[in-house]
């Protein structure tokens, strides 16, 4: 990917799989974000050692604590991000975060359908309330900017799994059913932010990361995180308005609800 | 509506709107059926007053307790309808109960999340798992029928809210995120459904009922319970294969997800 990169981004997920590749592919670039804040649940535990080493490698990499359940940490890192932003606002919000685990119809029960409902819809949702005022701020530095990634986005990953015109398609070796209702419950949010934001100037798109070699994706997926990645980062270069609320895979082909 | 009538019925959330209407039009049909389950939280509150005095008069009706969310009330209701069915299968379950509170980008949160996602969602997988075995009973009694609501059909209640091909349509004047949301859920359980219990031959739709002057819907809207009622039970008696894990309105036509 060649073209401009946005000056501030945030990450949630980022000790590993996708989050992970994303930072790394970030700070590679000629011209790397100037604040790339990198979340994740419990930074300086073996778990985000890679976070910690690429943050002692990289000044504009600032590995931020964040459980995006939780609306306690969810503040304090708003806070701890609007402080280093110093009066900056925030060009790219990736809610990465997620869990898939496995779930059939005849397993899938209430604990199963509220856990995984909380970590992909809730989070987001907790997330980006508390980082829109920052959102906005990036959105209002250029009014007539068009809508893209150096301006303001934001992005929540989803997955072929949440598209129900497709669930034929994959119904018998994605044994997903609690995280395929989370991700179409996350489609319909996106949809409805792209909506809302729209008055904003917040560009809201979902992404499809492909099946990925991740320990989410398992180690038969058919693309590495690497290629997943380069092409997630095209995909965002090129966003426009036309892809306003809507799911794109990771080669920028549109995905029916 | 003419036309065949399954014999033994099972319908949640049946002490008002949409639900209380079902029951009254299956009663009054020239040949109801034999066995008419219609649940509610609290049967003999003041809340069911008219469920209660339907079926003073109908010895076909039985009223059932049930509390859709609580695992321990679900295999309860289970019990009480498999020992009044005495043997026999349920031909028909719609997962009717939902709730529909006012939620806006802004006052999204955790707890509205997870409420409606547990009444909208859980509930209805709680609810299908525990009766799916009198589903099955019942599409086993003609393998030879083809699949239809006389054998075995599960219908869960959405609304054209839920697609998210149409937001953009209706996003300014439905206000109700975290309902859209679940709803977008229940689609893709539904649509799983119809792949996993099609191996069964039990038909699973989803039909949105129109906006109807309920409690949920309000006094402005267009549509009579009675006429959006009629047009349901059209709609199900013309169900085939062709409809399974579809989404329909209350008309027959198809709705995009």
């Amino acid at each position: 990917m060649t073209g401009p990169v946005p000056r501030t981004v945030l990450i949630t997920g980022c000790n590993r799989g996708i989050g992970l590749e994303l930072v790394k592919q970030l700070l590679a670039k000629p011209n790397p974000p100037d604040l790339l804040f990198a979340t994740c649940r419990s930074p300086g535990t073996p778990q985000c050692q890679e976070l910690t080493n690429l943050a002692a490698k990289h000044p504009n990499l600032s590995v931020i604590s964040l459980e995006a359940t939780d609306p306690g940490s969810v503040a304090e890192a708003k806070k701890e991000v609007e402080k280093q932003l110093k009066g900056r606002g925030l060009n790219v919000l990736i809610n990465n975060a997620g869990i898939m685990p496995e779930s059939t119809l005849e397993s899938v029960d209430e604990k199963d359908l509220l856990n995984v409902y909380t970590v992909n819809v809730v989070g987001p949702v907790l997330v980006t309330k508390a980082f829109l005022p920052l959102l906005k701020k990036a959105a209002q530095v250029n009014p007539q900017a068009p809508m893209n990634w150096t301006r303001a986005v934001l992005i929540n990953m989803s997955t072929i799994g949440s598209s129900i015109a497709k669930v034929s398609e994959n119904f018998s070796w994605m044994q997903v059913v609690s995280y395929r209702c989370s991700k179409a419950a996350l489609n319909m949010l996106t949809c409805c932010q792209s909506l809302g934001y729209k008055k904003d100037s917040i560009l809201c798109t979902a992404i499809h990361p492909g099946w990925v070699q991740t320990d989410l994706g398992g180690s038969e997926a058919p693309l590495s995180v690497e290629e997943s990645v380069k092409g997630i980062l095209k995909v965002l270069c090129n966003l426009t308005e036309k892809q306003n609320g809507i799911l794109l895979d990771w080669e920028g082909n549109t995905i029916p609800w």
